[in-house]
């Protein structure tokens, strides 16, 4: 059997999780190379998984491991260049979202994919690979709400985190860029339609921190789309419940909803304090079999010639209206996108 | 308009909601009269609902108020005389489940009741005028189900009723006879067919004393029904949740599923704690809306000269297979009813 | 007991449900009479309730029924002035919402109720009344979710209504002042604040006939509030599942949701379609306990010389952002309040 | 690293399960050899998994593969006989339950992993491996219950599986071994005390064949434990809505329920229907996660030379129990096991 060779570069938190999963849970793939600048992560990509070859540099991995795929799980602002250094050596990529920073790094990610077309390019908007997220597409698709005209989707984090977002904002992109990408993305590809108009409102109603650095912990924006369509896409940085992301598609026949109780499993408890329901803590605990279930397209795009449902065009809109969104928030009126 | 005069008998806990209901809530009836032993409570009824006459005796009030019907809401000992005394005397009679304590004081009932076919008799089996059993009722009825052969049924009181129960049941009938009452009339009802056999099983495993009083407070009963059918009753004295009673209808074609989940309403609350629902408390915070149906259904048939759905029968059945449960669980075999 | 004398303006669908809870189910009140242009609903009246003095002129009941308050709900359009003459004969007054059409109206009344300080007046904000969003107010007063910032309020009526509702919307205020009057009153109370600006869009997705209108049929808005605080106010004709009114309070410690799912009853059906929850069909059934409460505080507030929690502040406030959303869904534009 | 090498037995529906499972998703092993009497079974393991070495004999494979442990998904009636062939080689031994069908079959085992205590034995309770079984375990370990004295577990599978199953039925165990096992392992595990005696009941309520085998659709048995604590196992073959697999904890400080609601996955569908939730259809559906936890766990007991937890005795008390259940099924009375 075929085994696609892969490198990944970026072993934060989540780059272990993603190679982790390569590593062992996904058919035809020999993750044999990757790439930190940590010494640290790369010690554990030794004793953890026993990758082979490891690198400090992400151009000398190109140059010298023998790979077919690189899997980019770098911080954000590298995302691009990575990708299109290993466009251009003839290499399948994987990135996490977003695909670049500004619109004029995601133009040259449309360019570059599109010149080299037998190259497969995948973003990782893994909610798309979510069984819930997928089991709803198909229902949409089979017309079960009839023609969907509303998108309401909302990505909320556990509000332990707030305090270490509260540093990765100073050089990510702000909670519309970092935490509404998805739910962009969702809105699009329920819709089918591309984002209109935006009007972007928020606050930081539990942690100052975040307005001192021009951004909130919680934000609510109502969008509208070309082909009539509307959206309310909201972002929290302080549930304390656990980390909620749910999404409702209305449509001309009824609705669905995914996620609309963040349940943690299938337990229940019965007790002094009532009914509960214990809920899942992270993006990853909700999303894990999304993140299986991504990597195995991947590597079924490369293995059977495909290309990805997913294309640099959904990578460059859900950066440019997150931007929007943002100068929305910022200027307090309504952007055209 | 015609208007029923009723005279209660029994002021306590229950007694006063049931007073209050017919004062307020209940189109169609003057409360001319109350009966109790107990001066206090007597005074609330003046106070509170301005009922004109107050007796000491029941006897009394019989002879001396000028009523059409009834209300009988005292201690269970009690429920067979009174109801015969009335009935006697021409009078329209609502009972509190138990009818009786013994088969014998059924068998009294039952040929008093067909003795005076044109006075109204009913037993107040609460749950079959909740508006959730009643839909699930017709549910069935329509064939939602297909033929039912298997109930589930409990009632499960809040713990901190316990202490409280230890001193009733010493007068009362013990945990099946006071609290699965309910759901042996409901398994009838839904099962279309009489108890054949039972086995009951239980312990003391929170609140010792009730071992100490030779009852239990946690049960577990499994029944046959003549129709080949079976059911699995259960009592809890020992819910911290809330009070709750649920019932479960498994047919040919499908299930129905009455009060799974305790819901005081529709509140759910979500914080560092989880995903949570409240739980209704009490029978009565549980039943509020079926204490009012049943006495309107009780005014209707008076009024309407109908006789109700359920019958003596459906009161002795209640009482001789609670009586066969108890004799299961001190037994340890199974008992033909 | 004293009994309070009520007279009733308007015997229509929403008319008759008052007169019969006024006449059967609030204690202390005596409904001596009934005011419509429409026959039928006399003659409804008479047997149905046997109330004693009928009237085809509101005037006439004024002047010659002998009652100490008026129950009004007649048609938007003569609200203001049926509460205005009432307040003038030293009536206590109870309205439906909205308590009136033009901010002009809504000033008169203010001043007016102000001029009578001893006279009961009551807006029918009947949520403030519902079993399950008084709870949750309770729950908010005690810091459950710490201070709140978000409100989410939707109304969602049964498509099937949508083709009477054309008719209605007609001479009715449209889709905001019919039905987000009461989210923008909820959100006012759990938010105590006033809103700011407003951005409502929305469109005819299901039935072009509202469009031709200036209507719509389903809408979203945005609004923000003096104090900081956001929130997002949905409206739709066009719900397939049942009548689906729900509201989330987001605070800084957690969050509430009040009927998040609009289950009819307990029941769950369980068959080859899945597991099932019957919804509630219309606003009546899922605030029928409301519309109960609602009268018998409005007796409770005459009976004690109290004044209701809701002032006439609150029916302009709600008037005023109502016009202010369908301004600026028109105006497709941000709009101050 | 190392890794273990594995020859599977049996590649029927479950088989190709497991085989998938240990190829694909668990690090540490190599699937190097397949047994099936089945050619076309041993092709499907050439072409869709690339197992090297393929056997028609067990005895050739446990002769020939180079194998360090054996993975048995046979018939029922081969377990125990493979199983021994395997401990008495020096291999590590996975056994999907039954680990026999006799007790002198399990007796044989017992003595035979005693005899060999540096060999891995598991039995696949495949419901212990499951996160929120194990989620459950875990919480009960910590009181969170306080003691457990009532486990209710039910299995029920998709009516449309039953006339498969009437065909299976007349080789293998019974509703009561075949399906029930798990939950006599789970009221084990959770009760931590051995079954005293059964009563079980039931009948062919859909399916008037299986009655005709000596078996039933849908039984119930009530269970007391040496401890004095109870159980009620169900089992149904004619669920309409999906595989409903529950189980309810019941202890003296509160209650877990584990799978109440069979849902599908996250999504909810509202639409004229009411509101839906689609149900898991088979109980691989339900338990993948626990399948491949469970492989997981015996690659992990080999590789650190630990002994499962779960062990041979747990295998024979759930044979002996259903066998009692069986029994009691047929004699109509109670059975001490």
């Amino acid at each position: 059997m075929r085994k696609i060779k892969i490198g990944i570069v970026g072993l934060g938190r989540l780059g272990k999780r993603h190679a982790y999963n390569l590593a062992n849970l996904v058919p035809g793939v020999d993750l044999i190379a990757a790439c930190s600048p940590v010494q640290a992560e790369l010690d554990w990509a030794t004793t953890e998984l026993g990758i082979p070859r490891l690198f400090k540099s992400f151009d000398q991995m190109l140059a010298e491991a023998d790979i077919d795929a690189v899997w980019i799980a770098s911080s954000s602002v590298h995302h691009s260049a990575q990708a299109l250094a290993a466009l251009d050596r003839g290499l399948h990529v994987f990135v996490e979202k977003p695909m670049g920073v500004t619109l004029d790094e995601c133009a040259t990610i449309e360019r570059a994919v599109a010149a080299h077309p037998r190259q497969v390019f995948l973003i990782g908007f893994v909610r798309r690979f979510d069984p819930s997220y997928k089991y709803a597409k198909e229902l949409v698709d089979k017309g079960v709400v009839g023609k969907p005209f509303l998108v309401r989707s909302q990505t909320c984090d556990l509000d332990e985190y707030a305090e270490f977002q509260l540093e990765f904002v100073k050089t990510g992109g702000g909670i519309f860029l970092d935490m509404n990408v998805h739910d962009i993305d969702l809105a699009r590809w329920f819709l089918g339609s591309e984002v209109k108009e935006v009007h972007a409102v928020g606050g930081s109603y539990v942690h100052p921190g975040f307005a001192e650095l021009g951004d909130a912990d919680n934000t609510v924006c109502l969008a509208t789309f070309e082909n009539g369509a509307m959206a309310v896409l909201s972002a929290s940085r302080t549930a304390f419940h656990g980390h909620d992301t749910h999404t409702e598609i209305v449509g001309s026949k009824g609705i669905l909803k995914i996620g609309a109780m963040p349940r943690k499993n299938r337990v229940e408890i019965f007790d002094a304090a009532g009914a509960q329901t214990n809920c899942v803590r992270d993006f990853y605990e909700r999303f894990e079999a999304g993140f299986i279930a991504e990597a195995r397209e991947f590597v079924s795009c490369i293995l059977e010639g495909r290309r990805p449902e997913i294309t640099p065009r959904d990578g460059t809109a859900a950066t440019r209206t997150g931007m929007a969104m943002t100068e929305s928030f910022r200027s307090k009126g309504i952007i055209q996108v």
